[in-house]
C-alpha cells in the first residue's frame, strides 16, 4: 500500500499539463520554421521560383513548415481538453484543415524540387531520402484521403469509423517519424551538396553547418515530443476508444 | 449497443497476436541485417581492420544489427506474454543482456568509423548524421546505466522505480526512433560519397543506390513496427503501471 501510495505520488510528479507543454512545442516548432528559413535566406541565396537554387530554397522551408510544425499541431488537436466534450465536428473540421493546409504546403515543397531539378537537368527520385520523402507524402494523402472519407462525409457506418479510427491512429504518428526522418537526411544531404568547390567543406564544420545540423536536432526533438505527446495516455481523449465518432 | 457491438467486433478484427508480429519482424530484422552485410561485401569490397573503407565497412553492419535489430528485440522483451507471470528477474536479466549486446556492437560501430577517419585524417563528428548518431549513443549509454542501477542492482527503493520506468520506457522509443533516423541518414550519405568518380553516379540510380535504398526502406519499417507494437495498449503487461518492479 505504501508503495502503491508512493507510486502515484511519484507518477503525479512526472504529469507535465498538456497546454505548458503545447506552448514548448509551439515556440520549438516556430523555432524550426524561422531557422530553416534563415538557412536559406542568409546562406542559400534566398528565394525565387527561376528554376535555380533559389528555387529549391522552398522545398525545406516548405516541407519543415507544413509536414513537421503544421502536421504536428494538427495531429495533436484531439489531446486539447477542450475537444473532449460538446459537438466534435468544428474539431474535426479544425483537423482536417490543419492537415489539409499541411498537405498543400507539402505539395508545393515538392513542386520546388521538381523544378529545381527539371531545369538543372538533374534526375528525380533516386536517393533514400527521396524515396522516404515521397513515400511519406504518398502515405499523408491517402490518410487526408481516407480521413476526409471516413470522418467527415455523412456515409461512413459507425463499424467502419471504428475500425478505421486505430488504422488513422497509428498512421499519424508513422508519418510524421517518416517525415522527421526525411528532413533530417535531406539537411544531411543538402548540406553535403553545398558545402564543397567555393566554400567552407562541411568536414570543417562551418557556422551554416553547425547552424542547420542544429536544425536538424531541432527537428528531431520536436517529432519525438509530439509522437510521445500523442501515445501518452493520460492526453488521451477519455472513453476515446468508442465508437462516438459520429458528426 | 449495436454500434458498441460492431466496434467491438471490428477492432477485434485488428487485432493481429503478438507471436506471428514477432515472427515478422525477426525475419524483416535479419533481412536488414544480411542486406546491410550484403551491401558492404558485394559492392563496397568487403571487410577489414586496416583503417580503409574496408574498416568503415563494420560501421553499418554493427550499427544496423546492434542499434537497430538487436536493440529492437530487447525493447520487445516484456511484451512477450510469457513475461507476465512468475520471477521477474529471469526477463530483466534478458532485456538487460540484450541490450548490454546491441550497446557494445553500437561501441564497437563508432570505433570502426572513428579508426576509418583517423587513419584517413578526415575529421570526425561534422555532419548532421554523425551528430544525430552520436546523440542517440549516449542517449543510449544513458539508458542502460540508469536502467541497470534502478531495476537490477537492489537498492533502489520501489518509489525510485516507479518514478524512472515511464521515463526509461519513453527513452526506450525515442533512441529507437533517433537511430532508425540515423540509420537512413548514413546510408543515404555513403551513396552520395560512394557512387560518383569511378562509379555509376547515385543520380544515375545502379543496383547499388536501389538495393541500399531499399535496406533504407526496410530499416524505417522495421524501426516503426517496433515503436508502434511497444505503444500497443493491448500488447503492454498487464498492471505495467504498478510497482511490482522489485527484483
Amino acid at each position: 500500500a505504501l508503495a502503491r501510495r508512493c507510486h502515484h505520488r511519484s507518477t503525479a510528479m512526472l504529469d507535465v499539463p498538456f497546454l505548458p507543454f503545447c506552448a514548448f512545442l509551439g515556440t520549438l516548432g516556430l523555432l524550426c520554421v524561422a531557422m530553416v528559413g534563415t538557412w536559406c535566406q542568409h546562406w542559400r541565396g534566398g528565394f525565387s521560383l527561376d528554376g535555380s537554387s533559389r528555387t529549391f530554397n522552398w522545398h525545406p522551408v516548405l516541407m519543415v513548415t507544413g509536414l513537421v510544425v503544421l502536421y504536428g499541431a494538427a495531429a495533436l488537436v484531439y489531446r486539447i481538453p477542450n475537444t473532449w466534450s460538446g459537438p466534435k465536428l468544428p474539431w474535426k473540421v479544425l483537423h482536417g484543415s490543419l492537415a489539409l493546409g499541411a498537405f498543400v504546403l507539402t505539395v508545393l515543397g515538392l513542386a520546388a524540387v521538381f523544378r529545381f531539378h527539371n531545369s538543372q537537368g538533374t534526375p528525380n527520385m533516386y536517393s533514400l531520402h527521396s524515396w522516404m520523402g515521397l513515400g511519406t507524402v504518398l502515405l499523408f494523402s491517402c490518410q487526408w484521403a481516407a480521413g476526409f472519407g471516413a470522418f467527415l462525409l455523412p456515409w461512413a457506418p459507425a463499424w467502419l469509423r471504428a475500425l478505421y479510427k486505430p488504422i488513422h491512429v497509428f498512421f499519424g504518428s508513422t508519418i510524421l517519424m517518416l517525415s522527421v526522418a526525411s528532413c533530417a537526411s535531406g539537411i544531411n544531404e543538402k548540406l553535403f551538396f553545398s558545402l564543397k568547390n567555393g566554400t567552407t567543406a562541411y568536414k570543417l564544420l562551418p557556422a551554416e553547418a553547425v547552424f542547420a545540423n542544429t536544425l536538424g536536432l531541432f527537428i528531431l526533438i520536436f517529432g519525438v515530443l509530439v509522437v510521445a505527446a500523442l501515445a501518452r495516455p493520460s492526453w488521451k481523449r477519455p472513453d476515446s476508444d468508442s465508437p462516438d465518432s459520429r458528426q
